[in-house]
């Protein structure tokens, strides 16, 4: 399993393949008016309040750092909310407040990821992200990139109360923030002491382990929070729903993680905008997983032997394995069954606007090549 | 100045001395008290909830982290919740439930304190604190450390929400730490650019600089953020209150750090704990800033030169400059007319039981010699 960088990559070409021209636009047009909203937030953040007074250094700082972390992903984590309103309002033209409101909430998603993003690039030495440097490789940034990933996670809070203070569900909304930025830093903290950098203990992955990292590294802030987010606009109070809606997201959560694995050793670089590098850098990936749990022990060793090396011929050798071991038709049968589950859960949900925002969910994830 | 790692250190000896056998007694008794609600919101904090599963690992891993980071200081902004909360009921003795919750805000701030210095450290490059490793530099741990804080971070959120959640002060208590955290993260920020490491422009170092950096580094959640959880506590709700309160403790934090900037270069290494490295390290302490206000061009070139060099002769140039320009009368005045002011403006203040508590703080830091 790679780090938390992986974007919900569907959404941007996978998933609109054959969709009508006036769809394709309405996503264009959705996806400007939500970068609207993060100028408007941006500029809100960066005025003198009774909490910080601005110098025009830090000013320009904070506004340089914003652009460059926060709005360059795919985005689709941020414009889910919106999209899952708008099905929980049965498909009703959104008030432009709610608007506004649903796109606030996105963009504290993409806050959040942006503030994993720039620690765990530190954390991990990474080189690049999106496209351009990591924050913390840009001139004159450096370690300063540490107090910026907090400048970031205090704008979410910031967010929030300049704009839902006065909503009913401002305190369960803060609440929902504070959870899953614990789990996954949980999460992190589970996947960063079970594959130490400079350490190869593959009897440490196995499959509790990595199911246990993915739920709460990836899937909580990735599929449950915009979903949760939207139910609380919505009106939503019956805890029963956000449990459900819960557990089938942290499911259909980790199906999107073993599929981003396993695309990472066989998807089509052309197609998915990068060379796969799980093998060489030793991650806990589900590839490897179910390769330890069916190895003989002559391929145990040589996995053992080669998974973590940068040369082409030991990645070579553990993708000889991955081959014998017919892991593709491993993954071909677990995304057929994980399909089949999540479909009969989501139509056992009571709500047929939550079972809508479910099915779009899973729409865009299922047997997606990037 | 110094990063945020002062310790608010008169109480566990300073503003002791000449007090009697029992109070001291007291002051022992309370830390013990203190100290066991750690052990106790730790051991809740590490078992299996809803919301995360641990493994093992996990398990001791956080023990360890908290035990190392968390309860190592003086935990006198942690005690002064307490202290606080007394004077405000006006002496009356705290039903057990009361001390647990004032407690456990307390250990909140500890918590965020630890949160802070741990990223401060590595940012910083340190080398030790309190006496041991920076926590970076720990074996294994490294930039795993990064994460560490976030951890400890919403671990604040966790236990805000375990023991608070029914209060009707609990909106505004998570509002207050999320908002004293953007502050405290906002003069960190204004402090690493206009003080980068490895560069020096002594320009940069104006007295408003210096004061805006002083307030929201370190003043509103050394001073401010103690008193207003006892006041929410208190059942305090009138904003007029909160904003007296802070104006004067930022006040006395500003104080509090011009104290903590003079000792480090004329206190006694003996009593302070630590040889002073101000200068060396080119912070940007009350000490330069006064001198290059008064300096003449020669003196001034001089400063220029020798500021921010680790050569012993380097350090005594500019010591000599300080001499020269009798920064320590300087510092004197300063002290006696922060006094002056501070008494006044708590004498106006309506409330007595307020007085009071704005009165011990003073005392704890008036004429501090550590």
């Amino acid at each position: 399993m790679g780090t938390v960088q992986h974007e919900i990559s569907a959404a941007s070409g996978g998933y609109l393949k054959g969709v009508p021209e006036i769809a394709r636009n309405k996503a264009a047009v959705d996806r400007e008016k939500f970068l609207r909203v993060y100028n408007r937030l941006k500029a809100e953040l960066i005025v003198d309040s009774e909490a910080f007074r601005y110098t025009d250094d830090s000013r320009a700082w904070v506004e340089k750092m914003l652009d460059y972390n926060v709005p360059g992903g795919k985005l689709n984590r941020g414009l889910s909310v919106i999209d899952s309103l708008r099905l929980l309002k049965a498909g009703a033209e959104l008030p432009d407040e709610e608007v506004f409101l649903g796109s606030a909430l996105g963009w504290c998603i993409e806050w959040l990821q942006a503030y994993f993003l720039v620690l765990d690039d530190i954390m991990d030495n990474s080189v690049t992200r999106r496209g351009q440097p990591c924050w913390f490789r840009v001139p004159k940034v450096g370690l300063i990139a540490v107090n910026d990933g907090i400048i970031l996670r205090t704008h979410i809070s910031r967010i929030l109360k300049s704009h839902f203070r006065k909503k009913p569900y401002y305190t369960d909304l803060v609440d929902l923030f504070n959870e899953v930025e614990y789990q996954t830093a949980s999460g992190q903290m589970l996947d960063l002491i079970t594959t130490p950098a400079g350490e190869v203990d593959l009897s440490k992955y196995t499959i509790e382990t990595y199911l246990r990292i993915v739920e709460f590294k990836t899937a909580y802030y990735s599929f449950y929070l915009p979903v949760a987010c939207a139910l609380l606009m919505a009106g939503e109070d019956d805890q029963k729903t956000f449990q459900s809606a819960k557990e089938i997201l942290v499911q259909m959560g980790t199906y999107f993680q073993v599929q981003d694995d396993f695309l990472d050793c066989y998807g089509d670089p052309e197609v998915i905008g990068k060379i796969g590098t799980d093998i060489e850098d030793t991650k806990c990936s589900w590839l490897i997983v179910q390769a330890l749990q069916r190895a003989n022990p002559e391929q145990r060793q040589h996995l053992k032997d080669n998974y973590g090396k940068a040369d082409r011929s030991s990645v070579l050798k553990v993708k000889k394995i991955y081959s014998e071991l017919d892991l593709q038709t491993t993954f071909l049968e677990f995304e057929q069954e994980s399909y089949s589950k999540l479909v009969s859960i989501i139509e056992k949900q009571e709500s047929e606007a939550l079972q809508a925002v479910l099915k779009s969910f899973l729409a865009k994830i299922y047997k997606r090549h990037k």
